[in-house]
């Protein structure tokens, strides 16, 4: 069969050039999303009287075909058809004969390509959304466990406050909650529906792009067809929103790779989410919070590539565009198992609750405390506290010890407003229950959080 | 004075580190934002009687005091005070005398700046979205009187279809609208307030985030202090925003950077927004649109360097988080002049109506309503008829002219089902107002896409 | 068979893992450097009596046998095996029994994937490299044919000054002529073997690195094995060097669309590199200039991508490190075809000469010259000079003329000065052979431009 | 004045348009250049009889002059010069009147832009180098103090095997040394002139390129003038440089960030070089290696800024490329300051040796010494020796001991061909100095590596 275009074409095209231009060894990915455009399509015409209804059925029950070949592994794809919209409707029209020609009446390449890949970032937004989901799900119920555990809040990889894990880990819920809501806001804002605009200016036959829209779960039809079959705000908010999801994503990676190292021994990963060493038989690697960090990589890459692609281009469709696709699916399906498996890591770990509160030993925690305490109980102005406490600090390295082990007469030596009800102020475990404002790490209040959290789980 | 935390050092630092280290060469554009933090948090721990009502009088005085010292050129903004806070809190104590300390109570730097940070990107974020839609009332006026202009449509830079200019102009008021909605929803999303957090546990004192949130102009005081510190999602979505926007800008730049060649010459850019060259007299360059077009590099690259400072930081607060304003700020004042230019260049440029219509006679633009001739008239199915069209267009290059111009002999020499009516089909206006499905080009459907959007600006 | 490190693990790896941890998906494209690079480690093995000669020459048989099945098709590829180092040492195994887990004495998958990879990047520098040279001998062939046609030159795409064809075409050349020595300087920087730096500390075994670093093409063993295992520096160079070759790539193929325009008409696509449109058959497309455009984007990105990853990594290996690949391949198969595709097209391109000159008549090119005529003929400062010539534009425009066609008497009017010898400053082919100097358009001196490319051509 | 190119306008720019268009405002960081320039151009045209010697000295003069007076301070900048360029040749001219205007004979604002531009980018790339070679002197005298230091060597940031600091030292002297030899190839690639390119076509004046080339320093004057004006392939190269220069900086940072932790303690940064917590007085926070990791950040965007600037860009000079500066500025300053304070807070910094030599003992870092006694001793192939030491780790972990602690009874109970030789295997010290081959740890081929460096230094 010729090219579909050939009609002018004097020399065929070169064989290098089909290698080049044919999108079809990716964008296959899509023939769920065609078939499904093209069946609302063609409903459309068979309403509007365009096609006759007989042929409508004809012409759908063709596309179920193809769908169910392709599924089934009986499909042959080729190079030569260029792209996916192109294969599925040659194979239509050797199924159909001649009327599957008509399923292009009053559509373009371009809105075709559109309809489709918007409908897979719709989709794929959602799949993903409800990954989300369940990984909070996950971080939750073990927060849950160790709302008491103490562990060493830091700041700059300093000790600084104690702090207990369960809210710790709702740090992470926190965040992962914020990217739920970005792809929820995505989802609705690109609810539009590009089927109808042709090529660039609509089309003269009496389409109705309101039923299209609402057959494929569109909220509306788009305003201006020379924009819509050149937008693709819809990928580049995808890409960004796969990248947000990565900078949490490798933060929490970062933080288990260091939990999980001898220094700190605060984690160990299951088995089954570790690997070992070729050469050093002893090693535990945490390999998959490493590729987890590292996916920052390729799913920032894909952004910037998307963003460059975009840059400068005249209206309306270029063919730079085809550059759209690839970098979402990669982006797409690097969150889709990384999701997967951060989840099943999470749950299966062991958290070494000892080790965490035996690191809160470490660093002088309640020197803030103690700061608190000269700021309430003395009334001295919180910078001056600050001051005092620093030379606290400076006193129990001398002595080496840790400053909740320090002797009331040494800090009275320091400054002589101190009194005795200071040395509960010391304590790890006053001082993180003490920390009870909205947002804070007492236990009551992390369990508040914990609350609010599965509330707002249950109302999505 | 000392540095705030000097207490424990005992060698000064260093005065390359205090230049490498501080950050009021830059963060002094934040000083609205910390004072009106200021005076929140101090009239709230007033309210909750953590410090007595005549110092919070007195604080507050003199937060307002250092306010217009600032905005009346008066303060010395000193490297050694590291940043716009401690440079405030310092001066307030200088003005109040010790009590100025108190301001720091129940608070820490790490949700001082989050605080800052966080009002200065919604406040700006509203002020963009603000000049957006007058960038879009701007293109709509212009629309508005060329809904009847014919220009060549094009894809691939190649003459498509006729279309009118109004039209053209309606596909980047549709592009600039999701970006206000891209704005918009950032602002809902973050409005969240992250001050009472403290250093990254909450604080022991009483304190009341709801109401100093709400003194704010936020929705509501974050849930877990350990992410309020360390979350700078909403500074990558403003980077993020600020990338979109000018994906557009630099489309909308490119093309008027082409129509402003002698090849095109479809518009002149007045001569107020134009510059000339240093060595070639008769140049009038389109300078504007070319920087606004560059743009888009500068902007894209302060998206990205923020996604790697965030790349893998353990919590909470870590100092590469200071490297997060300079480039919000650089894209922020990017975005702010380039809407600014952009629209005055738009609203005085001149449009050379004759030369876009005279261009429509070139490239065989009604090509695609010849084969909806032989598909409506003629029941030959869509494939079929574009190859006769292709056909059709070959032999007009072969006769030196354009389709438009073909004799009815000619055409039927092609195909014998052609019939006398087809000659309608291929006039220039004919076919652009045939274009009139929902969202197409006919000028009726453009005057229907005008009001649409005009509805919409009269409800935002 | 158990996973190699699997002594320790008590647990399987889930499947989830073994999908997320593998790489022999892509790095399979290694089994002829990996196989080289065994081959050269046996050897020296061999070499130091650490394995008797008899069991080398069986591990090299073995390793050749393998590459043999890889090349036929006839090796399974199996994501249990992880990584292709895995799989050809298994099949080795397979082949000659125990002695094949002898391959890996004195070796770690640390230093021998840090080896392929090395070898593969040298290699595709090399390959790229010659690609570049036959890109620009037929840059340069074409040149030769065009150094007296006239085409106007431009500067913020406005006619600035006329120039000729080939010494437009060289100006490419120039640049890719920097992008080859660019790839060569990496080459030769990066020619070091890391091949015998174990895991990361070197070996105890008495191994000769010189020996191996030889058999394999490298300059010189590298100095320090902790760096050598995690320096990916050569990748980083190869992911810019592919990036800057495309900055030139879309800047070329930005023109070529450009002057495949109906506005331009300076150049006709071969019907072998073009295609059409499935709506518009008029459409004549330049698909390959837009796609070789966009293409930057997905090179910029993969460049971006492997700096996160590298970002902030402890050493020494890290599997962060995994995604180093994918990427790189991507770049370097987009390069080569690519490079092809551009080699190509422009070798079957039809150069619209007449149009070319044409153009030449537009935008009153020749008004330097009479600019630099005020300075030479009549003493008049520069400034001045250009002051004058900005007068006679304006005048030639309101004339409704090109400024080479006024009249010697309408010239005088502006400035007295003016003598009647200025009108040969005022022709086209005149004004382009005047600007003889260095570097400059005047066909003799684009002619000495083209031998001196010649020249560095031969001694390559 | 009036704008120099201001003859055919009628309406004066609007003062937007001063603001968005000049480049003064960062573009006079170029001064010195720009008049090193002109004095280079001005002599030229003197030696070639174009311009009086005696005019020649006064405008060599007056550009003398301007520079002292910018030099003093006494210049006054001004937005409406719009560049450096203009800014310097209208005061030139206020000096010795309207001679001043004949510097700009036979140049043009594009060719200047790109010398000082380049030599501006030459001289840093120079100074930087300078300043990487004094880095690794400073490491280099650390590694000199501790190449028998016992550190534990990581991956995946597990310990892994024994090695010594001054080795850990030397990877990251190796990575500087690349760094270095990348900035000599690019100095050395664009050591070419682009003086008396003119806008894009070369002059009709009778210069002396090679003149001017060789008193401003560079190889050579380039060969084609369109490429030369357009040519950024050199600031590419000095942000990439700088880019690759960050990773390693990165890398370091973030191991100094996890020394300097209460895990880790292997380093006490200098009270000069560290900063305090304005909450927590204990807190000795590694903010300047922070801060060094984020500059990575920066550094990328402002590559992957101008990559997007010149995507795309057709020749010659495109106002877009105004765009190239700050960016880089940016960039060499950051590089500038970093590079300072890098070295000095090694200089200064504090190894805590016994906690290194402590670490070592955790973590069974010598279970490879016994897969090697393994093969060495009892001629057991490496995969199978792998395996049993994996069994000797679990059991050593059973019994709480290190595998350096193992009774040799409970080896033999894993593997009978065990003898009583092993256990100087197991001895960390032992361990690393028995990795000798070429590159390896053992102290003695430290030294040798140390030795190499040095004769390089010596001889740059």
């Amino acid at each position: 069969m010729a090219k579909m275009w050939g009609g002018r074409f004097r020399e065929t095209t070169s064989n290098l050039l089909d290698q080049f231009n044919a999108s079809i060894p990716f964008d296959r990915k899509l023939y769920r999303e065609d078939i499904q455009g093209s069946i609302a399509h063609v409903a459309m015409l068979g309403k509007e009287g365009i096609i006759p209804n007989d042929e409508v059925d004809r012409l759908i029950e063709a596309l179920e075909i193809v769908r169910e070949e392709i599924e089934r592994g009986d499909f042959q794809f080729n190079i030569k058809d260029e792209d996916i919209h192109m294969a599925i409707e040659k194979r239509v029209t050797e199924i159909v004969g001649d009327i599957g020609k008509k399923i292009h009446t009053a559509r373009s390449r371009n809105d075709q390509v559109a309809t489709d890949f918007r409908l897979y970032v719709q989709n794929k937004s959602k799949s993903i959304s409800k990954q989300i989901v369940e990984l909070i799900e996950t971080l939750v119920h073990l927060a849950e466990q160790h709302t008491e555990t103490l562990i060493p809040g830091m700041t700059h990889l300093q000790h600084a406050q104690p702090t207990n894990f369960g809210y710790h880990l709702l740090a992470y819920v926190a965040m992962f909650k914020r990217d739920y809501e970005r792809f929820q806001s995505s989802i609705e804002r690109n609810s539009i529906s590009p089927l109808g605009c042709g090529a660039l200016a609509g089309t003269p036959h009496q389409i109705d792009r309101d039923y299209t829209s609402q057959m494929l779960g569109f909220r509306e039809p788009s305003l201006n067809c020379l924009d819509s079959v050149s937008d693709r705000d819809f990928a580049l908010e995808i890409l960004f929103n796969i990248s947000m999801l990565f900078t949490h994503i490798s933060r929490l990676s970062e933080e288990l790779i260091l939990w999980s190292s001898y220094e700190f021994q605060f984690i160990k990963f299951s088995d089954s989410y570790s690997t070992g060493s070729s050469i050093m038989p002893q090693k535990k690697n945490p390999d998959v919070a490493e590729l987890l960090r590292a996916k920052s990589g390729r799913v920032f890459g894909n952004l910037i590539s998307l963003l460059v692609v975009m840059k400068g281009l005249p209206l309306a469709y270029n063919k730079d565009m085809q550059e759209d696709k690839e970098g979402v699916f990669d982006s797409v399906e690097t969150a889709e198992i990384s999701l997967e498996i951060l989840k099943e890591s999470i749950r299966t770990l062991e958290v070494q609750k000892e080790n965490m509160e035996k690191a809160c030993k470490v660093g002088h925690l309640t020197a803030t405390d103690l700061a608190d305490y000269l700021v309430k109980s003395c009334d001295i102005p919180f910078r001056e506290a600050h001051f005092i406490t620093g030379r606290a600090v400076a006193k129990a390295e001398e002595l080496g010890i840790d400053i909740s082990e320090m002797k009331l007469e040494d800090l009275q030596e320091i400054d002589s407003r101190i009194e005795k009800d200071v040395l509960e102020y010391l304590s790890l475990r006053n001082s993180m229950n003490s920390r009870n404002s909205q947002g804070g790490t007492a236990t009551a209040e992390t369990k508040r959080q914990i609350e609010k959290i599965k509330e707002w789980l249950e109302n999505i």
